[in-house]
Parts: C-alpha cells; structure tokens; sequence
C-alpha cells in the first residue's frame, strides 16, 4: 500500500438544559447576538416570548423546508449583519429545528445554534442528535448536515398550546425508543394514555428526559450513522416512503412503519410482539395500517438514503427493546412489499 | 447557573498521499461507487486520466461557485443513483474542491469525499483543512463547511500543463506560509524563482509536501478557526474584497493583501520587512500595489467573514515568520485605508 500520513481533527460538546423555562434562554445566549427563528404557528402561539429578539419568523409546514427558504434566510441574516459571533436560535418543530441547524452550519462556514424545540416531537427526536436539512423533490432531508447545535432547552410548558395530532406525533418516536432500546419504557407506556400525560408536568418532564437521553446516548455513541445510529430509522423505511404520497403525519407514517416493520421481523427473524405493538400505538392514538400502493412506495424506497449499494438496511425487533440492522437485498424486499 | 448536561461528539481522521500518480486513486477508491467532479478545463488538459470513472464535468471558473452549480451536481448526484456508499472525488483546482466538498457535504447529509488537487493553490491551500463552500453575490465563501475529506492525493506532475498565472497564484500562498509560520522558507523563497520548480520535481515536491505540513499543522491544532487558523488569512481580508471588485487572480489579490497587511503591520506593531516582502513577491511574479478605490473596498471588507462585532480581525506581522490576529476597530480600519 502507498505511504500515508493520518491526521486527527476534533468534534465539539453539546450542553443539554432540562426542564428549563424558555426564559432563561437569555442566560444561555446574548441577546444582543443572537437571531431567533420560528415559524408563523410558534410565533403566534407563543408571541410574547420573542419581544426583544431579532426574530426571522419562515411560513409554516415541511412543504418550506427547501432550499428557497435557505437562500432566504441566508438574505435575511446578511441584510441584519449576522456574523460570526451571532447565534442562531431554532424555536419551533421539526421543521424549524432542521432549516435553523442547516443554515447555521453553512453560514459563513458554521455560526453558533441552539434549540428550543417546542413539539413533543421536536423535544424527544428531530432536536437531538445534529440532523438537520431540507428535502429535494420527492426526497426527504435528502441534502443537509451531521452537526451538533451548542445547547439544547427543554421547556414541557410549551406544549400547553399543542394540538392532539402533534401529542400523537411525539408519541410514535417515543414507542419508537421502546421497541429498539427500552423495554421497560414500552411497559410503562402501556399503563398511560396521552391525557395522563398532559395532566402530570412531571411524568411528562420524566418522559421527555427519559427519550433525550435514549437517543442521545445512541448519537453519541454512532454520531455519524455507521451503526447503532442507524437505528433510530426503525419504522422510517417504509414511513418515509408512504409520508409524502399520502400526505400523512410523520407519527401516522411511521406508526405504520413501524407495524410493517415488526411483521418483516416476524417473517424474517422470529419476532413475536407485534400485536402488542400494535395495540400501544392505537392506545396513543395512531394508525396501524394503511392501503398504500406497494409499487409506487417501493420506487421511493429505492432512493432511500439508507440503501447501500443493493441491500436496503432494514431496521428490525428482535425482541421488544431490542432493534437490529438488517440488511435486505432489494429483490426480496419488493417480494415482501407486494405481499402487503 | 442552571443545571446542564454536557455530551462529547467525535471526529474523523484524514489520509494524505505526498508526491503520488493519480492513476493510483483507483487503490485508494472502489472506482465502481466513486464520482469524479472536475471542471472543462482540466477534463480536456487530463483527459486520460477520466477513463472509466463516472465523471461530473462543471463549467469551470469562480462565477459558478455558486447554489445553481451545487443545485445541479446534486440533481446529477440522485440521477447517478449516488448513495451513502458513493465516495465523491474533486479534481480540480479550488473551486473544483470547494463545490465537491461542499456538495460531499450536504449530499445526504454528508458523503465521503477525497481531493486530487491540480493546481499548485490547491495543493498547498484550498484542498488542505476542510473549508469549502460557494459565494453569494459578492461575498465569497459566504456559506460553506468547515468537513476534512477522506484523503488527499498530491500528484506534482498534473503541475505540467499549469499556466504561468496559476503557478503564480500557488506562490502567493506559499509565501504566505512563509510570512506567517515559516521564516526559514522565506530564505529558501528567496534563492530560487518559478522556473527552478518547474524544472526540479523533487525541489517542487519537497516545496509541496512542506506547505501542506504547515498548512495542516495550523488547521489540526485550530479546526474551527477559533485563534490560530485565522493566521491563514494573512493577505485575505483587503484581498477577498478587491478580489472581485477588480477582477484579480486570487494570487494577486492577496499578493497586494499582504503588502498592504505588512504596512499596517509597521504602522501598528512595528514590522520592518515590508520591502523584502515585496521583492519576494516579484520574483515570484506578483503585483504589490494598486490603486483600488479605499472607499468601495471598504463597505465590501465589512460583510467580511472576519469581522467579529465592532472590530477585523486583522492579520498583522511581528515579525516574518510570525503572523499574530490583531483586532482592528472598524473606525480605525477606515481611517488607514483612507491614507491608501
């Protein structure tokens, strides 16, 4: 082999602030610069928390999670003389969290970034862990960056104002944690119902601590998806695919996902659980099946970013608490698909 | 303070290549899951070189290091069906680096990337430390990654078609290094001219390898650019901005950064070099004056990436060989150029 010379670079610590009331983010930050963005819903939801911010407020929805709305912000940011010791701060979901980390990583080469996230799905998954990006046609968070923000708060308070179908939405990833790493969490879950939740401030802030840390500890153990990581796309294969075509939330996505997955399981390894899946996720709300064109979602499949080369890496349960990569080749997994 | 919780994420290693043929790339890559990006110029000087290799080939030139190229590598990128497994490889100069890495970046939220660098800037600047990117309107390298690649090959015989005006641009940075970290170099500079090198592979060779030693050296110990690194844009800052103003080569705008930066350096901390430093850079081919307009150049200097609230953080000479950061007030800034 030819003569090489290995060098090493660094990574960067993340600081996470619980249970922390969103008005201690100026404790965190200084205001003077910092740029909060948020989305028309947070913004009038929450209007009175962002007096005396510089505030970039985005149109709401995924369907704005595209590179025209980071050129606009990129404007935005030089037009208010955003430099390198500016800080952005994403206040919103998954949508907010995931523009916000993407311009701040390539702003000038990476400014500072921090997020409130202020869905239960933006609290216990899409905040967490550095992915951020925007979609690209039919693709999802097909372009985008592996890049930690500088802090993450957890404020529960500001899920006051949200609706049933976002409680619904967190709550799929939440299960999602169950099945792959918590078996414990998956009984537990089985004692509760949403409303439980909403009512008791401090099961929720146990909850929402609980799931921060189950995946962080997989992030920070597999930051760059070579392995454990992967995980965490339990339920996003197929969900992913059927999300866009049929205009599904991603909780109801990937709850059929999920299901999908679990029944390859038991074909394919012996898995025995998926009634109980099942029955969870009806029990917080979210579908479990869908009449969905096995062709036209393989096609999408196929562009998955979790294809390598002729396999598809297939996240399945061993057991409950215990999710595994799986490599499916192509062939069979359209064989699979069509049984459906 | 509030309670936090600190987590620790990771980076990568990368491997460097001295004095190897290009046609060993295909040891380092699988060929059958590698992308080549380079532009028409160096595809018709090396066209050999492409056979059989999946090749990308953009319009060559500054003007399209911009978001349209990107947006049209990445449509070509999903049309190639390029996956997590695609290793992407820039061979060009620094644009043909920057837009590769960049798009490596960002592509599936970051794809391996490797970088045959072809011109002489690129061997010992632009391919090196993981700065990449594209310009918006006039500022260049407004948004981009700071992402170390896979691998480098240095291969000093693509070198021979060089044109005279980039080996000039290659010696600007080279005696940057100089200048900032290397003063034994600086003597070394000044015993020889272009055609030496261009005449002696193994004095070129050892001229490369040292540079590149430099340039990584400050770029490990600073990845992020927090202190050290920053020496790197000793010349850049007046550079960069009557770079485009005027339409210069890269090496002769920051040619007359340098000379400029020296005079700055005797004003303010009491530089004695300045006339070497010129003789130096006119042996070498390159411009130590212009009459640019103090007035436009100023207003472009401060949307610089280097401004850090009220002041510039200039790069001053104590002495040649030692490059310090030195915050310059906005105001003062001014005053000084306005002498020009």
């Amino acid at each position: 082999m030819m003569k090489k010379n290995r060098f090493r670079f660094s990574g960067k610590p993340v600081d996470y602030y619980f249970n922390t009331p969103f008005a201690r983010l100026s404790e965190i930050v200084d205001k003077a610069k910092t740029v909060l963005i948020t989305d028309e819903h947070v913004f009038k939801a929450h209007q009175r928390l962002f007096k005396g911010w510089d505030t970039i407020v985005l149109k709401p929805g995924e369907a704005f999670k595209v590179q025209r709305t980071v050129d606009e912000v990129i404007d935005q940011l030089i037009t208010l003389g955003a430099d390198r010791l500016t800080q952005l701060v994403g206040v919103g979901g998954g949508v907010v969290t995931d523009i916000t980390g993407y311009v701040a990583g390539i702003y000038m080469r990476g400014i500072p970034v921090g997020f409130v996230p202020t869905s239960l799905l933006a609290m216990v998954d899409a905040s967490i862990g550095g992915k951020n990006g925007i979609d690209v046609g039919l693709y999802k968070n097909m372009v985008g960056l592996i890049r930690q923000p500088s802090f993450l708060l957890f404020d529960p308070a500001l899920l006051k104002t949200l609706p049933l179908a976002e409680w619904q939405n967190g709550f799929a990833e939440i299960i999602k944690h169950a099945c792959i790493k918590d078996a414990a969490m998956f009984k537990h879950l089985q004692q509760y119902k949403i409303r439980d939740f909403q009512k008791d401030p401090s099961l929720l802030a146990a909850l929402i601590e609980r799931n921060v840390r189950i995946k962080t500890r997989v992030v920070v153990q597999d930051e760059f998806e070579q392995g454990d990581r992967k995980l965490l796309n339990f339920g996003h294969t197929l969900g992913h695919a059927i999300e866009n075509m049929y205009a599904l939330s991603h909780g109801q996505a990937i709850s059929i996902g999920m299901v999908y997955a679990a029944k390859i399981s038991e074909q394919i390894i012996g898995y025995k659980d998926s009634a109980k899946l099942e029955s969870l996720l009806q029990q917080y709300g979210l579908p479990t099946s869908w009449a969905f064109d096995a062709r036209a979602a393989f096609q999408v499949l196929q562009k998955d970013k979790k294809k390598a080369g002729k396999n598809m890496q297939y996240i399945l349960l061993e057991k409950t608490g215990k999710g595994i990569v799986y490599p499916i080749p192509l062939a069979q997994l359209e064989t699979i698909f069509n049984q459906f």
